[in-house]
């Protein structure tokens, strides 16, 4: 039986996490859930999993959901919440859930607690990756991904000699906007930047994808992950979303991972590694498929994606300034405040401002985040 | 240092595997090779890769190229020299890639005397796969495939546990007359038949591929290989031979191998496992290829599937009867004697008249395959 905790339990990746414990309730039970403001929903969570433990945002909104719990149910809010959660003694598995940076301090108490991190907060590694993989190093705690992109080449890795690696190949969708030229790209509307064409997403996730900067933090993970310098790690663009990213090795044999575009499979894939379990899911049907595309990535076309490399490689608190920039960049553009392109602009004139601290602490990489997001709102 | 021997080093398998041993000799060396008539190759074979023992098919051929060899190759011939290549006390790792049933009893010898085996004979597994499997089970020997769809299983199951696999999906070209209809079928030539669009192969199988019985040779082989129902083991169509082979999990994760068609990499795969190793040959561009196509494929367009996965279950000696049937019906195509849709109705008729044997041992095997030959031959 794996004990679970979810950071972030009512969004999309925490309620598919409890669709898949529901699913294996002889395999997986839940100690422990941390959610922000939506407590009608951590309610029921809490009603149907019996966790020992719920956290929320403030001390209000525990008064208002402890009357609505099971009797051993016990609640705590704000940061002190969350660290209980991540670190509740009686989880061995904890799935880093949450929205933002304010992921990123449980999710290393967690690795210091010595549990198994299911990674789905994609500031962790790209803002503190040197801290996190050298603490999970550490404490001997196993980091798997739970994104299709990074679940695929940990799928891809099993039973390989690392050492082999030639080099990991990042599939992208080329997100909404793939066939406009940079001209059309000029007057997108946040209407028309919302619709993606595989996977349905959040708004923020989905303008990452148009531009391509959600490749390009995917890049900047990997990177951390699977210990691999930028010179081994490539983007195709692949617009079915169907194989989720693929590994070339130095005998030039390429090994992939494919599925549907349902979340479920790499989050349960994190939970039951290293085994395999049922999913009831719609299988991979190639033959109605058809056809697989494949393209290079323009960089001229996706400048997102180079100023993505260009971080990686400057690195320190490079990372943490590209994702803030880009945070509020996009906020702007869908509250209409800039047009789409100059999010690439908002990003470049941040990062070209920015004095880069080597190999940063937790407070240099919150205080770059700062200085990030505000010189890119008044840009 | 792994210490090869080569059963077949002439042919088109060996001369290969000869190659990579040629890149690679601070990890591979040749201990002994077995060729049928082509002294001069195996000549040249033994001066360069200085074999303890070579054999060659008969007494004179023996006699001929003892004068061309360097001074502590041995020479042997006929069955005595073939088992005495498969069992050299120096050998740990024996491919297997002598043409039709010959290769068969030297299969066995080597896995008798503990050699890990390097397989790309078919016959091997078609006929007699239950007991080839079974004698490997005693031995603790394993049967690493070496052609490239079930490299592409074998390197899919790497690191994963083999209960959760749903089932395999080999990949079919769908042969040089994919296109045709069953009437244009009717009417075609050896020589448009022998142009296969993707691998430059023998005549042989070039034929199979068209009628896509080298695929039905793979489900069976890929039935003892793997230990899987053939309800787990599906074709696909897929014309570009990109992917080589996939395997679906329980969890609908689907994994793949993809490769260029240079069949070095399956060779060097089995040589080098579990590791991998750096082979010159050009790399996989998905972007050149920009496009990959499935299809399902049609037992009606292809009967020869049917019939290998009818005599697959049916079991006993009529896998070896598909077999021996198939080959004489090939041979009569290929000289002009039956035309192409008369290969499947030949193969029926045979099926169609054998009694089967149940647990069959060698000998039966063997009468079985004597016995189909004559009845394809006479149809």
């Amino acid at each position: 039986m794996k004990k679970i905790a979810i950071l972030g339990s009512t969004g999309s990746i925490g309620t598919q996490a409890l669709d898949i414990v529901r699913q294996h309730p002889d395999r997986f039970s839940v100690v422990s859930l941390a959610a922000g403001r939506n407590i009608q929903l951590l309610a029921e969570q809490a009603r149907e999993f019996r966790p020992h433990l719920i956290s929320v945002q403030t001390k209000e909104l525990a008064e208002k959901i402890k009357h609505e719990l099971p009797p051993h149910t016990k609640v705590m809010w704000g940061e002190e919440g969350i660290f209980a959660t991540a670190t509740h003694p009686d989880t061995d598995f904890v799935i880093s859930a949450m929205v933002g940076s304010a992921g990123l301090a449980p999710t290393l108490a967690a690795i210091e607690a010595g549990k198994t991190i299911g990674l789905a907060n994609k500031e962790t590694l790209v803002t503190a990756g040197h801290i996190v993989m050298r603490k999970a190093k550490e404490h001997d705690v196993s980091v798997i991904p739970i994104d299709s992109e990074h679940s695929a080449i940990y799928q891809c890795l099993q039973g390989e000699d690392r050492a082999a690696v030639r080099r990991i190949i990042l599939t992208a969708s080329g997100g909404s906007f793939r066939d406009l030229t940079r001209e059309q790209l000029a007057d997108v509307t946040v209407e028309a930047a919302l619709s993606h064409p595989n996977w349905s997403m959040g708004a923020k996730i989905t303008i990452d994808s148009a531009t391509m900067m959600n490749k390009g933090l995917e890049i900047i993970e990997a990177h951390w992950l699977f210990d691999l310098p930028y010179a081994k790690i490539d983007t195709i663009l692949h617009k079915e979303s169907i194989i989720h990213s693929m590994v070339e090795f130095t005998d030039r044999a390429v090994m992939a991972q494919l599925g549907t575009p349902d979340m479920r499979i790499p989050i349960q894939y994190a939970l039951s590694y290293p085994e395999r379990v049922e999913l009831e899911t719609e299988p991979l049907d190639l033959v109605k498929i058809a056809k697989l595309h494949f393209a290079a990535p323009d960089f001229e076309r996706y400048p997102c994606l180079a100023l993505a490399y260009e971080a990686g490689q400057k690195g320190g608190t490079m990372p943490a300034v590209l994702n803030g920039a880009n945070e509020v960049a996009v906020a702007r553009f869908l509250r209409g405040d800039i047009p789409f392109l100059a999010i690439e602009d908002t990003i470049a004139y941040t990062m070209g401002k920015h004095r880069v601290v080597v190999d940063p602490g937790l407070e240099d990489i919150l205080e770059a985040d700062r200085w990030a997001r505000q010189v890119a709102e008044e840009y």
